[in-house]
């Protein structure tokens, strides 16, 4: 099944601006609500956004094998089920329509009229209803901070940790696309010295830097995932913010793991980049420190390079990028992931989610949170307005960006964009 | 809102075997397949399913606010959304219909072969399509026995348990009803005295006998429920069997918790037994041994009697009950879980699952797990047939069994069977 739509040559007639994420190369998919508050399934090319479903309803993808309303719908998780042939199919299609040389639509007023709409006219949405969402924790060297600053700095990692990718079951009512504000939690924290919890705000809101891929329905109950054949059920990938209260983790986690630390929100981008914008900028993952079993090996290129950015940006004054990291320097890839996952019999369905973990680099301005880049609070973070950050401050914005680029070429993401308000006050205390 | 489905003088015109599970005051709802493979949600009264599809379609719910499809749907999840006064109407007018007073139905045939099913000519399903799941670990004699084996006998339970009710994001795709086989579970463990894990086929298979309760739509991002409220926004509750593979836990679970030793399977008995049948069960909660902080203090009877039973029946014998719990037992009760679990503004929505923990009581003949039973399997449990157990084996079926007592009146959840088979082997092999 070809991929012409990553043909690095094309130009589209829609106008793309140098450093767009969006390229026609690009083709992402999600979900908005139109100017006549429609809700349906859409892609991006530059700073327009076009909906796949009026585009359907025109005739456009005549030829594929598509339901009518497969396009006219609150998620993607019917159109991630049909399978990867399909979406290259359609996101081929996509590619032709736009191509500077296609005057189908180009020359048709009318139904560019119906089929297009300014980034400011329409309102993005959580592009599918995730069943189970999955968080790893994939990182050597985030790994490799977090048990140096709690445990020992001579066996930080966990003794199961190069043979695991170790993972944990996350929430999925608490996702929430960008641009949604959150509140800073409450709950149980355990004061120094005390064995006495107290109940109150969350003195240590911190972001976690990550990646989150989208799986297709991959395979029944008892039956795991070749690593083989793992990326054939990857959709694609969105950034994701992993939204943590360090405080209330440290004293509820042992022994089942976390819990109300992570559920008060996570974040994620709109725009979900299939695997297929990504095929060139694979790279080499990490060379493993020790034998992994046959289960979690490998042939291949099976990482990506993917450029992540962190930045924060108080209420009145501009951004500061706090860090600056890569995707491909998780330990454990994608496949294995996945791999690892299903190798007990786990299902895996279309719209289920996987976090990467926190992605940290080797160096401290790679680090993908704030509990690493200020050292637990002992090397508090400058910001551009001469503020200091420990942690994430009410009214703080923390803003993540990500985009591959070679030759030319710059496939993004778009970025998760999310403030930090206050705590909740229930209405009739307002 | 009165409850007068409850009325313990009603009867029935539908014949009810005296130790039924299913009198008429209880009125559970699932979703089975018909005869013509027509999937729909129903009730049951003694041996009788019920279609409640085709009663809405023949008029019977007149006067109660239901959209036309409410019970053609291969799950509760919308009607459960329609919130307690639209469930109490309905289980209502249930008790209604077939009361023995009543003929409107008794005496109409051809509305009766429409609506009436014998258990044998349905197939019941996933009572919801389960959003997120929860389990926590509430139950303080299953908590101390986990302690005592692995850690210390003098300080069995960790510092937050008396504080928190612990519990943990639990995999939903892997959730079955009763009458699914299951196969053991492959993945990694680690050899004693060894440093390197091996891949195989778990050897330490075991049950988990819970309870778990379905909730409907609580509460917004950011907004916690409070405690007072919480019982609003349960459901009802149905047996669980948290399949675990102990070898695999072991290996896998610091720092993030149980992941794939859990997530190969789970099984529910199919009828929600709703929270309103189960009012004349109200007992006081265990004393709390330390303070909890306010927003987990309640006031009331917000426990609940429920006789709990576990059996093991080999694949070529007769079964052998190897224990006897209360859902009373735990702890943390449902309302306090509840609250706990929103504390941090987590939304809880219609469809989600919670489980209480394995429901151990305090004497070695009513735990509720194998590893417990056998005491890691140093005492090995003897069956009727002769065959002893320290875990499960291949081709055991697992049952679990629960009803409520009193003053005449029983009112139960039938059971969750679940047959656990040999690991999986992939078609090409076999």
């Amino acid at each position: 099944m070809s991929l012409t739509a990553n043909n690095p040559d094309r130009k589209s007639w829609l106008h793309v601006d140098k450093n767009s994420d969006f390229p026609i190369q690009n083709i992402p998919f999600g979900v908005f609500l139109t100017r006549d508050d429609i809700i349906t399934i859409g892609t991006r090319i530059g700073d327009t956004a076009i909906d796949l479903g009026a585009l359907h309803q025109l005739g456009y993808f005549e030829g594929i094998p598509l339901t009518d309303d497969i396009f006219l719908q609150d998620s993607l998780n019917d159109f991630i089920a049909d399978g990867r042939k399909t979406w290259r199919l359609v996101r081929n299609r996509i590619a032709e329509i736009f191509d500077a040389e296609n005057s189908e639509l180009k020359d048709n007023k009318k139904n560019k009229e119906t089929v297009l709409f300014r980034l400011d006219e329409i309102e993005m949405q959580l592009p599918v209803q995730i069943g189970d969402y999955t968080d790893f924790y994939s990182s050597i060297e985030h790994a490799t901070n977090v048990g140096t600053m709690f445990r020992d700095p001579e066996n930080a990692l966990m003794p199961n940790w190069l043979h695991i990718p170790v993972g944990y079951h996350g929430r999925s009512s608490s996702i929430i696309p960008s641009g949604i504000p959150i509140h800073r939690p409450q709950g149980q924290t355990l004061p120094a010295g005390s064995d006495t919890p107290i109940f109150g705000p969350s003195k240590l809101v911190d972001f976690e830097l990550e990646m989150a891929f989208i799986t297709t329905d991959a395979n029944d109950l008892g039956e795991p995932i070749p690593i083989a054949e793992a990326e054939e059920y990857i959709f694609g990938l969105v950034l994701f913010n992993d939204w943590s209260a360090r405080d209330i983790q440290k004293w509820e986690y042992v022994p089942l793991g976390p819990f109300l630390a992570k559920s008060f929100a996570s974040s994620i981008s709109p725009w979900i980049v299939t695997l297929d914008a990504l095929e060139p900028f694979r790279v080499e993952s990490p060379k493993p420190l020790k034998p992994q079993l046959p289960y979690l090996q490998y042939k291949g290129k099976k990482s990506y390079d993917i450029k992540l950015e962190v930045a924060i940006k108080p209420k009145t004054a501009k951004e500061t990028v706090v860090s600056k990291s890569n995707f491909k320097y998780m330990y454990w890839n994608m496949s294995q992931q996945l791999a690892h996952h299903t190798v007990n019999g786990c299902p895996v369905n279309s719209g289920d989610m996987m976090g990467s973990g926190t992605i940290s680099g080797s160096t401290p301005d790679s680090y993908g949170s704030m509990l690493e880049l200020s050292w637990r609070g002992e090397k508090p973070v400058k910001l551009q307005d001469g503020s200091e950050r420990k942690f994430i401050n009410d009214y703080d914005t923390v803003i993540m960006r990500g985009h591959c680029e070679k030759d030319g070429t710059r496939i993004g993401f778009g970025e998760v964009s999310t403030e930090l308000l206050p705590i909740y006050v229930p209405k009739s205390n307002k």
